[in-house]
């Protein structure tokens, strides 16, 4: 095999693991927590579902491979919990070791590929990482709302953090931030949110 | 909320189930079952980082989306072993119905497309589909391999069954066949894998 293809194959071996990543999310159903590699995928399909609530005209290919690929840093770094103070104090330094252990695996050109839509969905600058921004918020929020807003009550997270959270699906679809208001309104009426 | 937004989303959530579909592959590692979602999250970021191995030219956007979705209707039908010839037998029919179920949730024009590109990966016509059929079998084989092989051992799987569902990555990617024959022969030599 040449030494391209092994490189290739090396890092997909290696993404494995981000199937081992657990969340604090539950899947519906009351269901297990669940992990990165299933939060990507469901995150990339509904992109492409609902991309034509984008704020701004979006490269969806792009969009989805970005959904894909956005926790794969995570393998090193594990998941920092969106309301979890002290680890996103960290949360940088260890994931950009991570990108560059496990990028690294590849051929340079495809390195380099990966690291820069990684780059870009943390950048938050581009249509396209605004949009898988609002997936990244929106799938779990999906997730929780049928769990009756369990995540929240077992984390004690208030309103004002989900909604500070939530600015960023605003920015990325004004639509579905309409639907995630309506959605959280009705959490705190019902007490799964703390004022 | 409007009904085409509250249909998408009701199809996001219905997906989620997907998360519970266990394969008879297991993770690297000798980790556990792998799921469909984890599954199909790994063959499209596969697709994505080795189509320059594909025979034809491919449209890669359209082969991670097939990639993506190419099992959802295994949220009724359950995973069909690619081993289990009475399984085998029926998985069409359970298939079938449970396409009409799932992708019915969608809006007309979505459940036609996502229809479509279901049937395209089974008819297996397209340089698309066939790439995606190259990735649908080696993923799990690179799993299995970093195991030794483990699950043909534990089903008591022949050689000449994997080189009969083998045929299909061939026709997606000659390279990547070649590469699938000098694993497969490694384990039959170690008799991991029956002659
Ligand atoms: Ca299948």
């Amino acid at each position: 095999m040449d030494e391209r293809l092994k490189q290739q194959l090396d890092f997909a071996l290696e993404i494995d693991k981000e199937k081992n990543i657990f969340r604090q999310t539950h899947l519906s159903g009351h269901g297990r927590n669940e992990n990165d590699a299933e939060h990507a995928w469901h995150m990339a399909i509904m992109a492409y579902l609902l991309q034509e609530y984008a704020n701004e005209p979006v490269d969806i290919g792009r969009v989805m491979l970005m959904c894909l690929i956005h926790d794969i840093v995570e393998i090193d770094a594990g998941d920092t919990y969106a309301y979890d103070t002290e680890g996103l104090k960290t949360q940088k330094a260890r994931e950009d070791a991570a990108k560059e252990r496990i990028f690294s695996l590849l051929p340079e050109d495809q390195k380099q590929k990966l690291t820069q839509l990684f780059d870009e969905f943390e950048e938050f600058q581009t249509p396209e990482s605004k949009f898988a921004h609002a997936m990244d918020n929106l799938q779990p929020l999906l997730l929780n709302n049928s769990n009756g807003g369990g995540d929240w009550r077992e984390h004690g997270v208030s309103a004002k953090q989900v909604y500070g959270r939530q600015q960023k699906t605003r920015q990325g679809s004004e639509k579905l931030y309409q639907v995630t208001d309506q959605i959280l309104k009705e959490h705190i009426r019902k007490g799964n949110l703390k004022e």
